[in-house]
């Protein structure tokens, strides 16, 4: 697919479009920037789609702390194919088709090699808005301005350039819009199911705030309660309902959506006690990228795991702005956004 | 032991003495007092040994809320022989010994049948001062005045009433004092590190606030917080110390201590996801007492279980507020009280 790209690009900076994000909850701008090539360590990507996942909403909105910084490129969620690499990539090539991830898998930290959880412990120090081992920036805006990166993939631009260590390769014929959806929230919800809950047959779930689709199963339905409820927003308030909603003495409430404002989550220790039930916090669903994600797209192609049933809309790059209201109205579940259509 | 114990009491009220709480956090007064003879399912027990756990200290300061009623008769750790029985009882009779215990367990209902937990549905309405059928006191003190139950048990008293799903027999030759260990504080240690948490061998393990004995682990000794924390006291501050000693990602933190004082426990949200840790509250430890504390006295009977280590004092049953003040001091882990001596 991408294996005729453009090796002549190598090592010199590419001027592309990318929809610019100037001011919190402001629509995006498609603007034409510069995409530095990639350092050692790094990858530059020609995202072939993108797709929009409710943090990069919250992100969007989101006007202060250290998360926030403007001008900034926004996006999380892709899949797309290798233009080149820096020094000391080995692991993919040009022409790879490759989707990126937030979450860091350096596979070779004590973490990483833990049978449990997904840490990964390769960098002492985070930079929010930037490339993950110096916090340098690969993009710059019309007057040589600085672009900030977001949570290490900024997807909304025809090129990125991603460390290594936030890349799973995926096979060349695997569909490329399902790609995407395997790089955040998917992946994200299967990991939380199966890694962090462990649901077993028979388990009554409840998902607080997946938007279009009504997979809410509310308490009276299920006979005292979920056994697993997943709050996917990021909303305190929702990640109460969800406790509220969970089954006395057996039932788990799995927070997996990123609260950027702050708001605690404040439970009561005597209910806590008195009805058994468990709190628990994880970050892409328990889900190791580079192990896991490859499980994920056999499960697909095994016909397994239906992706097709989350893609409710498709918009071309210069109507991204779309995609935005579509999931905000909760009328998308997940909105593909072709860069190139 | 308790098997020429006193027929000729059955279906009168016993005059005895018990230690009356009659001002939240003032010392016990040693009253005579009147004890009805069991009704229908209750179970009246001659208290040989009772023991000071740290809910009696909380429940002793509380002033105000549903668990606070004056004067009442607190305690509710201890071993005795039942003096007569009520109609319908069947599962033990006079002499037998049994330990008193809290947290019901019909050993009937739908939840009591469940593999999971120690939830028990019987009664509908919980009466948090009084027998837990209709609420009603079995106690009388001085003038004809009522006085109030605690927690189904009120072993401060040299005679108490206790319905059958609040009992567990136990074999006569057993230790009568490590017996009365097993009715709370040991039993719920037990079952939160068997049952909830289910702690595999290796494993780091932090206990907050279990007194004397310092088994705290510090986060710097364990190399990235424990892999499970247990806050045995109730207070917030505790729990939210415990969380933060967690290890990320793998890290549980189980909540045992009952906290009476409405004080939220507040957490980050943001922090929950990013660290992947697990909150569980747990009453009892998950123990169903009639199920699980007879595996526990054969593990004791077995040299499998050190329950000689947890006696630290002992004092007779007019020194009990010395008990208090050397577990509020935390000079003692437990410290045994002995009716008769
Ligand atoms: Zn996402
Ligand atoms: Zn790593
Ligand atoms: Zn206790
Ligand atoms: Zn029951």
């Amino acid at each position: 697919m991408g294996s005729n790209s453009t090796p002549q690009t190598a090592a010199k900076p590419i001027r592309c479009k990318a929809a610019v994000c100037r001011k919190a909850g402001e629509p995006l701008i498609i603007e034409e920037i510069e995409v530095a090539p990639p350092s050692s360590w790094e990858i530059r990507i020609k995202i072939i789609c993108t797709s929009l996942c409710q943090s990069d909403i919250s992100l969007w909105k989101l006007s202060a702390g250290p998360l926030s910084a403007f001008p900034r490129i926004l996006g999380h969620e892709a899949a797309g194919v290798v233009e080149s690499v820096g020094e000391n990539v080995e692991e993919v090539k040009e022409g790879d088709i490759v989707i990126p991830v937030f979450k860091r898998n350096c596979g070779e930290c004590k973490d990483c090699k833990c049978q449990k959880g997904n840490a990964c412990s390769k960098f002492l120090v985070e930079y929010p808005c930037g490339m993950p081992r110096d916090g340098s920036s690969r993009f710059k805006g019309k007057n040589g301005e600085t672009l900030h990166h977001t949570l290490r993939v900024s997807s909304f631009s025809e090129y990125t350039v991603v460390d290594v260590t936030h890349i799973v390769k995926m096979s060349p014929n695997f569909p490329i819009d399902k790609a995407s959806l395997l790089s955040c929230g998917v992946s994200t919800g299967l990991g939380a199911a199966w890694k962090v809950a462990e649901i077993e047959g028979g388990s009554t779930v409840a998902i607080f705030g997946l938007g279009a689709v009504g997979l809410a199963v509310i308490k009276e339905m299920s006979d005292g309660g979920a056994d697993y409820c997943f709050e996917c927003i990021g909303l305190t308030s929702l990640m109460q309902e969800a406790f509220n909603s969970s089954r006395k003495e057996t039932g788990k409430t799995i927070i997996l959506g990123v609260e950027m404002h702050g708001t605690p989550l404040s439970i009561n220790p005597l209910e806590l006690v008195m009805t058994g039930k468990t709190i628990i916090g994880s970050m892409f669903g328990g889900v190791k990228a580079k192990v896991d994600i490859p499980i994920f797209a056999t499960k697909y192609l095994n016909n397994e795991l239906n992706l097709e049933g989350f893609i409710t809309h498709e918009v071309n790059f210069e109507d991204i702005n779309k995609a935005f209201v579509l999931l905000q109205e909760r009328k998308s579940l997940r909105c593909i956004i072709w860069m190139d259509k």
